[in-house]
């Protein structure tokens, strides 16, 4: 008998008919006589029309009131998913957030987890009972209620699978698993039967929509086993683990690329120490993700910096910079929304050498201009302009022959 | 300074201009100096959408499961309302049913509150901010969300109203107040000023539908001054209080009808003492509310018993009538939705011998068949054919000369 924590995205429990598929699959592990907790996101664009909903009354809501809404979202689908599964005759239980004992910091709309507590879950498990956990939510010690930013479902799924020690953590989603570029993209992008956990964590946070990065993280931090895959079909998808074997041979693992992406250039920044300091540390007391951060050198004792950000945090992001710019003194600022960001990842990567290389030459076949460039032990990004993303990207699996098996 | 509760229905926030209005009038009631605390239901259809969500996956859901999707109507108005609230520039914290600490029993779909905290409340009110409750909804001490029931979200703004012992408990609603018949099936219907507490209790339990019974009892048990009035105007509504002067000529003060009513006979059931104790208290088990019970007289050693419940409880109360027939030996029975029930209250009625006499004979008139009578001190109910609803309650209006003020 295992322990399995299932994770069933938004298009996954989007209508009636999707649902009742989730109730059959869930049913069919209890039946063979595995434990299961199902964690469960908002149906479909249900998140979306909330917040259009709030924006309605607020440009910017507050971001509790934000949280008590969308927190609704992943209510509704424990129930309905809860009630499909009792339909097929099988004892469970929903659980919200809050009911779990998931508490978090209280960076409202972005919340962390600090802890989950593991007693009420397996107490319903002792009762025989399938568990429906909300995703995406959690609560501050205040009894506030949080929740943890898009893709938030995952990292609940991770949470809960540390939590309970469980044997594997599913997540299905609408592909069938980790690429080696967007299938959308690139016709004759591979399926990858395993990745590491650095690995995808580096696809994640570079767009492949696939696992939000903190869940990676998590996993990695607590050894949960993932296994991403699709609720539309029974085939295997890929697994996230640590310490794959790396075939030498394979020195690219995947392309990722992002369009959620928004570049902010600094100018004339006085060459003074604390001055990076002051700005980021700003960005940060404001919960605003900094993604790249590039200095380019001094000149006339005044520096450019540039950084990216999700395009949802432009706006706070630019005002934090307003404001920042003042003080420290800078010329003026550029926001820029039209970028993307193209990555190339693989564990191989550090061992070969010029792979960045190769990188910047598929781009300059393609006449793409390179922004910004970032590069870390396994992967090297370029903010590029976000028209021509489908380009770099599909000349990039061309250059490294990602689409033939090793 | 006054403590002021006030509750808005579903209409009154039915969409974001709706929702601003009742910001706005919030609004004004803090800035005079009063501390406000405000309940409020489901945006306009969300629970009816919400139920009909539920019956595509199940026809009939596990009713906490139903619950659990319920409260998720009641949850977005709450954060919408502090959004709105807060774009006016007035602090405000939403609290949910769980969050204030609104102890229930646990019959889900229907609970009834066993405490409310008033800790929590004080406390957000101590800070100087509006504080916005969702009505409707609490949980149990095991913390699973119940719901009250339609119309629980007046319940919930009584009992917060009575814990906090409040100067005085605004109802809006889409009427103006307490009419002394539908205005819509009597054009020149007249609003009361005034009603006590026993009487508006009739007329809500009897169809009137402005306030939940539950909520006149609760606050008539508290002393919980209540003002019925319209978040679509100014003018005063009615108050409900304890012991308004009846004026001597005032015998009947409304009359009032319900058309969720569905009419169950059960007929040949054996004389023998026990026989309603196991029908009723079966009916009780699976929290079925019975309304009038009429049993006929002898017929050789069996008799015939009615009953009426509402609409929605009928598929139920079959199921345990079919149940209890068998363990009792009756005959059968006989179930019929084509019913309605129409009523005549008012505290004059007790010292006014004839009254009941004067409604059967403005049926009469107008060849209207009576199917059941029940009566109490305050009022007298009849079930007709639903069809006849309007020509009854416009007969029983005229016939008691309700359009004039006495």
């Amino acid at each position: 008998m295992a322990l399995v924590v299932q994770k069933y995205g938004g298009t996954s429990v989007a209508n009636a008919e999707r649902i009742k598929n989730v109730a059959r699959r869930v049913a069919a592990y209890y039946r063979q006589g595995n434990q299961m907790v199902v964690v469960v996101s908002a149906r479909g664009d249900t998140t979306d029309e909330l917040i259009a909903l709030a924006r309605e009354i607020s440009p910017r809501p507050p971001e509790r009131e934000l949280d008590m809404l969308l927190a609704t979202g992943e209510q509704q689908s424990i129930a309905l998913v809860a009630m499909a599964i009792r339909e097929l005759g099988l004892p469970v239980i929903s659980l919200t957030g809050p009911q779990v004992g998931i508490i978090t910091d209280n960076a409202h709309t972005k919340a962390r987890i600090l802890e989950v507590s593991s007693e009420r879950l397996n107490a319903e498990l002792a009762k025989g009972r399938i568990v429906i956990v909300a995703g995406f939510q959690g609560m501050t010690i205040d009894h506030d209620i949080t929740t943890l930013g898009r893709g938030g479902s995952d990292t609940t799924a991770v949470a809960v699978a540390a939590a309970l020690k469980a044997d594997v953590c599913e997540i299905y989603t609408d592909v069938e698993g980790v690429f080696t570029a967007d299938p959308r993209l690139v016709p004759d992008a591979r399926k990858l039967e395993e990745v590491s956990f650095d690995e995808m964590l580096e696809m994640a946070s570079l767009g492949a929509q696939v696992l939000q990065p903190r869940a990676v993280e998590f996993a990695k931090q607590y050894g949960v086993r993932l296994h991403v895959r699709s609720s539309f079909s029974e085939a295997p998808g890929t697994i996230v683990r640590e310490g794959r074997e790396v075939e030498k041979e394979i020195v690219v693992t995947g392309v990722a690329h992002d369009r959620n992406v928004a570049k902010i250039g600094i100018f004339g920044v006085p060459d003074r120490p604390g001055i990076a300091y002051r700005l980021f540390s700003a960005l940060a007391a404001d919960h605003i993700n900094v993604d790249m951060i590039v200095q380019s050198a001094m000149r006339e004792e005044r520096n450019d910096i540039a950084f990216t950000v999700g395009k949802d945090d432009l706006a706070k992001a630019v005002e934090v910079v307003a404001r920042v710019n003042n003080e420290i003194g800078a010329q003026g600022y550029v926001a820029d929304e039209g970028v993307a960001k193209v990555s190339i990842v693989g564990a191989g990567m550090i061992t070969n050498p010029g792979v960045a290389a190769r990188m910047f030459e598929a781009l300059a076949e393609e006449n793409i201009n390179i922004e910004m460039i970032s590069t870390s032990e396994i992967k090297v990004s370029c903010i590029i302009r976000a028209e021509e993303t489908e380009k770099a990207v599909r000349a990039l699996h061309r250059k490294f022959e990602l689409d033939k098996l090793a």
